[in-house]
């Protein structure tokens, strides 16, 4: 009989695929880089996402440990955000996806013109 | 004033994710590798996952170009998928990925223990 290996929710691609969830999360993290960016200046960086999509984003990648908050008693209020080791460690993975998308982009739009 | 790279849906780690989709693209991609497997063949390779899901699944990765279907017009009729260029190339980086959950991972039970 052939061994078949069967992949479900928890394997590491799959949990890894469930942290970075909606395509929101990688665009954060290549945006937050190796800064300590506030939610106005993360706001800023990313066109087109709601305070309110930007919050649960946030919120969620603290829980899953690919960021840290850091709240600072002052008037007004600051808080700041900055990537842990772990979402640090996700950045040259995600460049080669960007270049990976940019590469077979071209070769799509070059094959349709 | 300071120069601000905005990103939004249509940059390519936007488009990359949006092409990757669900958690469950990645893992399509995985179980696939560099073979032809019919419909019944991937499904037994991925727990937890119906039917309904994997068609429609592989559907829109035919039409991101991530995988191509052909179809054999014998009694039953048989159908192979296969990884186009473009679905080969994500091999690598889907192992990067797979590794970074798993090392985190080990690193997170290790602290909480």
């Amino acid at each position: 009989m052939r061994q078949q290996k069967t992949l479900g929710c928890s394997c590491p691609l799959g949990k890894a695929m469930s942290a970075l969830g909606s395509k929101w999360k990688p665009i954060i993290v290549l945006v937050i880089n190796n800064r300590k960016l506030r939610f106005g200046e993360i706001a800023a960086r990313i066109a087109v996402i709601s305070r309110k999509v930007l919050t649960d984003q946030l919120r969620e990648m603290e829980t899953d440990h690919l960021l840290t908050r850091q709240e600072f008693k002052e008037t007004p209020p600051r808080v700041e955000y900055c990537l842990t080791e772990k979402g640090l460690a996700l950045l040259p993975i995600l460049d080669l996806l960007e270049k990976w998308e940019s590469e077979y982009d071209m070769k799509t739009e070059n094959a349709l013109t």
